[in-house]
């Protein structure tokens, strides 16, 4: 499930982790970035609700994205694995030049479109150009290798997280979200203590990281993205360290971006962009 | 208050910050040391239980102590600041190897002890060898900027914490304890945003950070100490931010350490000790 090749001369559509309980009447500013990096009035928005349970979860959306401006958003009903198969909703989904999976359980989307034609579908179109935005397990869902559940707590724990296989639209980044509102710091830290090859990004709640082709992630809403660098990791014990032990992680580079500071999963550097400009 | 100078010929006692509920009965690891340190059996420990609004505080560290082998271990009475300035509480207080904090609210602390004699007497104790411990709001109280209270949550926020001046043992770091269990991450991010001059120590419960003459953190208990270097910041907006706004911070470098690991709060190394030769 690794990220699709982006063809030669086709450039990687957005990929937009979302903290969740994004604002969607007043001031909807990532909903309204989002809408308009896909096309504005002539965006094509195909929802994916799989992750809740909720019945008008889909309709809901469709009238937030058609009170924006939208004329073809669509909620696209893979309840069940045969449903992400094949059929009209994925035909419909090709004509998307904006994907959006909302909350729910992160678990229902992996195990309903995981390894389907819909997931590669959506791997496919990300490369080509679609941009694919995900809100709270959406946003979970969203990379190679996903949170599936985990405890809170600041600190690091043995056993306080547990990895599953996501989308796998990139494999730079863990996600997770509801970040400050419920505790995830140290859930966070124990999954990338495991391998410290990727770049953890803790979204507060309303807080959109919306990642480029390439790979800065801008920061969008009322909150933060703190993004847990552990490149310079001098250690971690987590080989040897026994169940609900804490893991000693020495060298963790941590960074909380507010909107108009951005991150590059690349070069791995902070800016502080429009903010220090800001300063006398 | 800051830090009583160490006389030629004199040794600093250690300061020891526990994280708050660290274990009395099975394997009282930390108070076990902190005896140790003292003088084992011919410890003198002084207990000031004035956080605490519970009337038993004092007498009940006196039985831990004496369970432990201590022949003098004594409450004092400092309940006023009347209390504080004089009198034979005070001249007890002198005779002590060792002084140990309770919890309870590090307000009542400053408030009833800050500026009187006690105070004084307690820093150049310390200054002359004599090893100080507090725990939870005890903890909070050593150092010369002392988190008063604020705010849960993950990521830094203006207003999401208020300091205070404590007992100015040291002024290089700032404590917070129950670290791990209360989510306390955010607001000691925001205490250092206001200038990293200081390091953060964050004190998971049931976990000691000792902390000796040479300036190196040793950690005892069964959780972790979260220190927090901002001496890499490459960015603050806390001049710019507004009241409840995240606070944007770039380049924090975070250690976890656990039982083995050290800090050195001078030179701001981190080192694995025991838990990296233990590997293969």
């Amino acid at each position: 499930m690794s990220p699709s090749r982006v063809e030669d001369g086709a450039t990687r559509g957005q990929i937009i982790p979302i903290g969740g309980a994004e604002e969607k009447l007043n001031e909807p500013q990532i909903l309204r970035r989002f809408v308009k990096l896909c096309g504005g009035r002539r965006a094509r928005i195909a929802i994916i609700p799989t992750a809740s349970l909720a019945s008008d979860t889909g309709s809901r959306y469709e009238s937030i994205f058609s009170d924006l401006g939208v004329d073809w958003a669509e909620a696209l009903p893979f309840e069940t694995r045969h449903d992400a198969e094949g059929g009209e909703a994925l035909e419909r989904l090709g004509e998307a030049t904006g994907v959006f999976l909302t909350g729910g359980n992160q678990l229902r989307l992996s195990t309903h479109l995981g390894g389907t034609p819909a997931a590669k579908k959506i791997r496919l179109m990300n490369a080509a150009g679609v941009h694919v935005a995900g809100t709270s397990a959406g946003a979970a869902f969203l990379s190679e290798h996903m949170i599936a559940h985990g405890e809170e707590g600041s600190s690091p724990r043995v056993g306080s997280v547990t990895l599953a296989p996501g989308l796998g639209l990139t494999n730079r980044i863990v996600i997770d979200q509801h970040f400050r509102q419920r505790e995830r710091l140290g859930r966070l830290l124990t999954a990338l203590a495991y391998n410290p090859f990727a770049i953890g990004l803790g979204l507060d709640e309303d807080t959109a990281a919306f990642i480029g082709h390439d790979e800065t992630v801008e920061v969008v809403g009322t909150g933060a993205v703190t993004v847990i660098d552990p490149a310079g990791l001098e250690f971690s014990s987590m080989d040897t360290a026994h169940p609900n032990d804490p893991v000693c992680m020495l060298g963790v580079k941590l960074h909380i971006l507010v909107p108009g500071a951005t991150f590059n999963l690349h070069t791995r550097e902070a800016n502080a962009g429009g903010l220090a400009a800001g300063k006398g």
